[in-house]
């Protein structure tokens, strides 16, 4: 009785018992098969044998469990039915494959055993049906392989000694020389090698074969690759695996057969057309193995009018069943279609656009959908020129590639090399293509690298300057590109024993990092010629709740981020506009002058430069706006560094010694007694650790009239817009602050300074006060600094400086990729947003910022913001806006569309 | 009906009516009065009218509220009869004063109006009772000038001009020069300018004089000074004032009468003996202005022997009362003594604990409360050898305080002027008391700091290396000496024009941060003679919940902290045991190699020496705890400055260049060499901002080899000396977490080593592997750090450093001082824990850490920890225990004990 009970219970399903969700008992592969087989597509028949049946394989002492072994009979009997074929019949013999199948793919399982049911009796009559006796032999040889190997545990390098035997006496050496009669040859030997290994004849009773295939598949869950992935991977042991059992199908059964790969719409540019290749009587890895030529899909419309037809209704319909472009493996035995195979589609950028679009438009998937179809990163491909794919096969097959660095910034350029930035500026400005390499590149550097096409530096990582410029511009940059030995003094490159002169054009890819000798043909980018794409990105904005800002310094910055669909400035950096030929000696002198009098003086010398730097700013954000750091980095930036003017005093003092004219004298003297000036001043401001000490709101502070010079400029900015209709909205953002007494002091000077301007131009401008967070202690007192406070903006490059302790210009390459590697870190926390660390902070100063005043604004302008990872951070902390480098504001755009369909806004902590 | 349902209402106390809690009725001074009236001190009569008076007057519209000058006619009465004085009566007047008294005190209100109650008629019969004319008209003369400018707002400087043209006609030019007749005609001019001012004559009616007095110090709660200091103060507005009118007592009338002021002990040493001083027939102010000399208390024995008892009865009494020593003035009137005033004594710290342990003994006060009496940062008195209080006298007399700089380690010393440390080392070492003078010192200086009797550098703050050194030895020093400029080449410094060459005798005192030309004799310190001390820290040890270890790296100064009480050590440094005349070459080379084998090889040799370091501290230690951490500064700081480097490199090339001999040059070119092989490590070693750079476990994990030699030099230590029979219980500090994954692998690593040494030695050892938190990540992720940590120990250095975003190193001269002058920062946070930024941090942390890990042993070591007020937060935080420099080890328990008693332990945020 007790037998009969155990019997109800169901081990095995046939496919049509099954669907996707049912994946725990099934397998993933099972599922899926069940569900195509459900969705109505031609599915080779076959059952699923579930993974509780394989828990109590082992709970039972490796015995199947009671009346799994019936049901397995019984679903053969149903395969064999709905096949009209049988096991072991020689005029229509049933093959079948025997696979693992958990519920997560789990690479290092146990294999695939092919052509069970195969013996010498099946295999004439399969000769026969085929027409092809080498096909059905040769079919036989791998069985025994296979189960001899994957089932047995048999060495499968015993086989393939006796196979290379045979191979030796061909003439071309490969499996398909081999003659029919090699092949009976070979079973004979691969029968008595298994007879000699296991002491027991190869297993001919297609039952007894699939009986041991199916307890192998079971013995593989605990099998030594299977465990240790599953420790590795965290997995848990009492899953189980699942077995299916499929009828083989042949598309190499003569004539009315085929067999083919492809996707249901253009997986390239996303076009709604089938696109594939097929081989007619061929099997799946003949189309792989390109002995054959396959022939485009389309033209199975010639070949097999009525199977083409179907093979189009069924791409249409797995398109409906799921609702996405699919990529499908069909064979085709004996004038019937079989899908053997359906996913989704890998596509290209362009595609996965196209397609997001198109379907919205076809009305299978709702816009929300389709916004989560594309991954943001991707849509950098449609804003930067590329190069040709075809150029760069060729370049590549003609040994061009040279080196491989960082991809530090996407894009592509071509153009000569140019190794210092007067060079690059002079030769670009007289319209020449430059690429610019460098050792690696400080803000000196920016004049040359404002006109180069491309940047190369040797050292460097992700964040380093030339990164941080050439992503902020849109400009390809291969970072950190060690391969290659810069040698200044003689204006060249060696790389690999190659030499590259300044004048040789070479190219580099700064998606992919590579680095090109020669020129190679690009392929220009135009954002608004991208309908799908700004379709796409409409549908982001209707449902994002996250603002996109751009980070941008310059007015040509600022009109084309706002062309990308910014909505205003997050943050316009003003250190740039202390540099330049004509401002820049008024600031050296500046900072030597120990008369405050003077001081003061020299800043107003300045201040028309800067106001006109504004005003074009404002008028490009017309009605957006516009956040305006003041000035950040300590002012011993702006003098030569310590280490130069030691040498240089250094050098003139031993000319001295060497007894010169006493009119080179003199001249030496008084070179040097102002080198030592300026030695003095240099090493009064010299700091240990710079980033922590006189910068930011602290040199606003100490230096009396900087920052005011700068609020007037500002102002004196908008009011003069504002005369002319230009709608502007500043808001002065104050650095680096770490205790609200600092902002309380600078805010009431500085608002006193655009009270006076707007007095005197008489016009009223809407302008806001605020702050980055960006010192650790600023986030922990929020709810103080938020009273002093009209918006907070996070700067999480130094937050995570300063959170983690590590100084992101000395890390990069001394620990941090090093740190990844050695698994520490699992990412570069100045690439993607530390959300455990840096986060907890941002989020305490978000609740407690506004917890003091509720309607703060909060956003945030590190390099973080256009990354989607973070971008989603900022959205579930509920800032108000993200601001990025003009050329992520639309991948910011679909990144924070996805983060609101997948996370609620603003959740608390 | 209604005036007679008001007239209820009291508005007026007797002295003998109120108590000390009747403040906020009262005012301050009048409850103090009544309570001492009430302890039977014999106070001169008087009463209070209360400060619920002042607001109806306002309220009233300027009125006296109905019945209160009823109420204050019957007090007069009262203190008529007390007295036997009456007001107005020539044979005995009674005279008193008027004064304001709010809840708090507060500067800037009215003054005292006193001799109320003159006038011409009693002022005859006054100067008979006193038999002094002079006198009599003197206090007239004052009333009128009192009530003229207090009372009726007159300008005092109209007074002040007449008073100076009757000065002018005197011989000595003083008020005590004035005549009889002069004062007459003084009084006359005074009442003409009244007259002619107020258009009223001067008021010679006793009753009219109070009535007026009283309405004028209702009037002063709303005058300017008193309205802008509430509001400066957040004070409110509506808590009136009270008025005190309080008989007068003089001490000049005639021989039974006489003046003082006394402690009820001695408040330089704590003697159980009044101490003071008085003189006979004489008023306060004679006592004060030094014009005759007054006795010793003692002497009163003599001349009033009756009062003499009455007031040692009174002191006693005042002592019982107020349980502690009282600072007291009196005055005896014909016979009868008067206690004028009694407040809580001054005292030095040595009179403090003494006083406070006697007062245990005598049972006058409990322990905690004795405990309470003392601040712990006057112990830092009993430490150090002071300079004999009588010698600096006499130096400052003789012009020889020559400079005055921060007061950066306190103690006293004199010897020679030493200008470097390989000097300070070999004179030192010969047995001469050295000064070591420095612009400022480096790691470098150590050796010669060792050996120097105290520390003097122009540069550095509190925080300086200097002063963070020198007060872990409890060396005094005096840093940041601005005003002495030192010529290094030369050998001396010059200070106000004054040169001192090397061995040239200087003394400094780092208590006060005066430096002296010239030698100062000095008494010794000696903690262990300090008995009442030693009592009162056991007391505080049964009381505080804190543990207090020390910051000790050698066993010298283990073994000092040990004789003051620490009970472990939470700070020994490892970074000295890399420098030394043997160890530093081998540490360089190990830099320099580039062969992990050598490497390994080196590290090896170093070994033994520090095994050595580790069983010494460890046999000093015995039984307790001591915490090591592994290396913690970056490596590069063993290697030759940059700086240095280059200057030595270009001079060599230029000396090659001026064609030397062969022999020369080849020896100049082998240099060259070498420093240009260090040149390229160091610049490859080189950072922007080292604080944050490779250091800490960073360079633990990147270099090889090197933590893990120093874990096998500890344990190799600790299984010796356990062989030896010593208790060691060594635990491991892994420094600059900032995830907690550096950790895990740090600690795996380590612990490893740990195992290996105890397997081959064969010996147990009681260890912990923790970290410290010093970077604000590791506080924020707190609860995943403390998975793999035994204990947390903050260090706050960092950690403020960190939080705040601030390099010591650079803030301090450059803004930090002036922050602290802006009023940007209360105090600076590296002196004093910023409990709003960092406090949050550290609370966190703690909560966090053990919320995975209850038993979490947490402590700190950074130089906060001997600082009280950073104490009373870690007592808040419910940290195990605080470490600091051994010197203030007795400070810390002491001020551990007082936040046990004003704070419960480990309170949750």
């Amino acid at each position: 009785m007790k037998d009969v009970q155990e019997m109800t219970e169901k081990w095995v399903y046939l496919f049509s018992e099954g669907n996707r969700d049912m994946r725990n008992l099934l397998g993933g592969k099972g599922a899926n098969l069940a569900e195509m087989t459900n969705a109505g597509i031609p599915v080779p028949p076959g059952f699923t044998i579930t993974t509780e049946a394989c828990n109590a394989y082992f709970k039972g002492g490796k015995q199947f469990p009671k009346g799994m072994w019936e049901q397995v009979l019984g679903a053969l009997k149903a395969i064999e039915k709905q096949t009209d074929k049988r096991l072991g019949d020689p005029s229509n013999p049933l093959l079948v494959s025997c696979r693992s199948g958990a519920r997560v793919s789990m690479p290092g399982m146990m294999d695939t055993v092919l052509n069970i049911g195969l013996n010498p009796t099946v295999l004439e009559g399969f000769a026969k049906l085929t027409g092809n006796e080498r096909t059905a032999w040769d079919a036989y040889r791998r069985l025994i392989q296979m189960f001899g190997n994957i089932v047995k545990g048999m060495d499968r390098h015993a086989f393939e000694a006796i196979l290379d035997k045979y191979k030796e006496k061909t003439g071309g050496g490969k499996d398909t020389d081999l003659t029919v009669d090699m092949l009976k040859d070979l079973v004979r030997d691969f029968k008595a090698l298994y007879e000699k290994e296991l002491g027991e004849t190869f297993p001919d009773e297609p039952h007894d074969q699939i009986k041991q295939a199916i307890a192998a598949v079971f013995e593989s869950w605990f099998g030594a690759p299977a465990t240790a992935y599953r420790n590795a991977e965290g997995l848990p042991h009492d899953w189980g695996t699942a077995v299916n059992v499929q009828t083989m199908v042949f598309g190499n059964m003569g004539e009315g057969s085929g067999t083919g790969v492809a996707f249901t719409r253009n997986p390239a540019n996303g076009e709604r057309v089938v696109w594939g290749e097929y081989l007619l009587n061929a099997q799946g890895e003949d189309v792989v193995a390109g002995i054959r030529t396959p022939q485009p899909i389309s033209r199975l419309a010639d070949d097999m009018p009525e199977i083409y037809k179907e093979f189009l209704e069924i791409c249409e319909r797995l398109e409906l069943h799921y609702r996405d472009t699919q990529d499908v493996e069909f064979t085709i035995e004996r004038g019937k279609l079989w899908m053997l195979q359906t996913r989704t589609g890998k596509r290209t950028a362009f595609a996965a656009v196209k397609i997001a679009v198109d379907m919205v438009r076809e009305k299978l998937i709702k816009k929300n959908e389709a916004l989560l179809r594309v991954n943001p990163n991707q849509i950098n491909q449609f804003l930067h020129p590329r190069f040709d794919p075809v150029a760069v096969q060729k370049a590549k097959a003609e040994g061009r590639l040279l080196a491989q660095g960082l991809n530090a910034s996407p894009g592509a350029a071509t153009g000569i090399a140019i190794f210092d930035a007067d060079r690059a500026e002079e030769r670009g400005e007289s319209g020449e293509a430059i690429i610019l390499v460098r050792p690696e590149t400080n803000p000196e550097d920016v004049h040359g690298m404002v006109l180069a096409q491309g940047i190369l530096t040797q050292k460097g990582g992700m964040t380093s300057h030339a990164a941080v410029v050439a992503r902020g511009w849109g400009k390809p940059c291969i970072a950190g590109c060690e391969e290659i030995d810069i040698d200044l003094d003689s204006r060249q490159l060696t790389v690999n024993g190659q030499v590259i002169k300044e004048g040789d054009q070479i190219s580099l890819n700064g998606t992919t990092g590579e680095m090109f000798a020669g020129e190679i043909a690009t392929v220009e980018a135009s954002f608004e010629k991208e309908h799908d794409l700004v379709t796409l990105l409409g549908w982001a904005d209707e449902i994002r709740q996250l603002g996109v800002w751009t980070n941008s310094d310059t007015p040509d910055d600022a009109a084309r981020a706002r062309a990308f669909g910014a909505e205003g400035i997050g943050l316009c950096r003003t250190e740039h506009m202390f540099f330049g030929e004509e401002r820049r000696p008024i600031v050296v002198k500046m900072i030597m002058s120990d008369n405050p009098d003077e001081r003061i003086e020299l800043l107003n010398q300045l201040l028309p430069f800067q106001r006109e730097d504004f005003e074009e700013i404002f008028r490009k954000m017309d009605g957006l706006p516009v956040i305006i750091r003041l000035i950040d980095p300590p002012m011993h930036e702006f003098l030569p560094p310590l280490e130069e003017l030691l040498v240089t005093i250094n050098q003139l003092e031993l000319e001295l010694k060497n007894k010169p004219s006493s009119t080179k004298a003199k001249e030496l003297k008084s070179a040097l007694e102002e080198q030592k000036r300026v030695l003095k001043v240099v090493r009064s401001m010299w700091e240990v650790n710079p980033m922590m000490g006189l910068r930011g709101c602290r040199a606003g502070i100490m230096y009396q009239g900087l920052t005011e010079m700068q609020t007037r400029a500002i102002f004196e900015a908008a009011c003069n817009v504002t005369k002319e209709g230009i709608e502007t909205h500043p808001e002065i953002m104050i650095p680096l602050i770490s205790h609200v007494n600092e902002l309380k002091l600078e805010r009431s000077k500085l608002e006193k300074v655009a009270k006076e301007v707007m007095a005197e131009s008489g016009e009223e401008v809407d302008y806001k006060f605020g702050t980055m967070i960006e010192i650790p202690r600023a986030a922990i007192t929020a709810e103080k600094v938020a009273k002093y406070a009209d918006f907070f903006s996070f700067g999480t490059n130094d937050l995570t400086q300063m959170t983690y302790g590590v100084s992101r210009d000395d890390a990069e390459g001394k620990f941090l990729r090093q740190y990844v590697g050695l698994g520490i870190l699992e990412a570069n926390p100045f690439e993607v947003l530390d959300r455990e660390g840096v986060g907890v902070l941002m989020r305490m100063a978000v609740e407690k910022g506004r917890s003091a005043k509720p309607d703060l604004e909060i956003g945030g302008c590190g390099e973080h913001f256009g990354e989607p990872n973070s971008i989603e951070f900022s959205h579930i902390i509920g800032l108000n806006y993200v601001s990025c480098s003009p050329f992520r504001v639309p991948i910011a755009r679909l990144a924070a569309a996805q983060a609101a369909l997948r996370h609620k806004y603003g959740r608390k902590s």
